[in-house]
């Protein structure tokens, strides 16, 4: 698929028919994320790729709970309304943690480390551009709590849980949400 | 380009012939940054495209200044020949700034607001990969100061600089730079 249009093209998909996806595929999409740069090259992110019923039912239930804290806390009435069952369905969920030991220059800098994190961020976008490009819906899910996630998976204590990409086939075209446009987002000094 | 051609042979540049670039290829790569995903539709980006050379040449002061201070913090000996000159004569740089009033429901938790920044991060992927599909070097640089540039650029308080892409074209091929491979990467749980 040609760049422009898989950038212009991907939606967020929360709706997955209930069928699984080819292995080659799956690392067509990780390897997509591994090609994204890093602060010194550090490479931080890994991958959890999740099928397993039970793992997926057990992120849910952490899911839930989140969402219920959140929607106390915050008193976002929407959130009620939101509902995160697809995660018990989704054919594939892939976990990107990223390693606070493998940022850059931004440890000694105020905020940080987080740089590793904005090359999670890259790696994901490249997931999700490369999973329409494979013509499969996707969604960047971060309603979780980290440590919560953190038990379920046995992560290392090094490593922070960033995302959810949710893959599998769309059941449905996704709505395509609006963008302010770019007069609106833009200053040149010349 | 094809996607995956422009994933996979994308690399960072710093050496730029000193020509400028046409202003539709830099609104093209910002419109691409504009498509990235971001939180609960947000849109925490925005872009000042420099080009003056005062600024440029302010911006390039700043960045010595982080570099000396980060080399004497961390004790990294290499980067006193990590050379910074390019951002001199960079015909484009492309500030990022975030809004970290607009981030998600990680406003609500730990390590939050996290989330707007995350979604600039793949604004920046997207711009990258925008980038090498025009046949433009790019390279997304991070040793700043972020007061300094709020500062040099009058940028508001809400809005923190997270990166600047650098662009032209490349003066030479980039250098590729290896990735372990995906095995070292992932954990499947079948």
């Amino acid at each position: 698929m040609e760049l422009f249009t898989a950038i212009n093209m991907r939606q967020s998909c929360r709706d997955f028919l209930d069928e699984g996806i080819e292995k080659e595929d799956i690392e067509k999409i990780i390897q997509a994320g591994i090609m994204a740069p890093s602060p010194l090259n550090s490479q931080p992110w890994d991958f959890i790729v999740i099928t397993n019923k039970n793992v997926k039912e057990q992120i849910w239930h952490g899911v839930e709970k989140c969402k219920a804290n959140i929607a106390e806390t915050s008193g976002w009435k929407w959130l009620d309304k939101y509902s995160v069952k697809f995660l018990q369905t989704t054919p594939v969920i892939i976990v990107v943690t990223g390693d606070k030991t493998k940022s850059g220059a931004d440890v000694f800098q105020e905020g940080g480390p987080v740089a590793y994190q904005h090359a999670c961020a890259a790696a994901v976008q490249n997931m999700l551009l490369a999973s329409h490009s494979l013509n499969l819906g996707s969604v960047w899910f971060t309603l979780f709590d980290k440590k919560a996630v953190k038990e379920i998976l046995n992560i290392d204590d090094n490593k922070v849980p960033l995302a959810f990409v949710c893959l599998g086939k769309s059941a449905k075209e996704s709505v395509k949400t609006a963008r302010k446009p770019i007069t609106k987002k833009t200053l040149f000094i010349d």
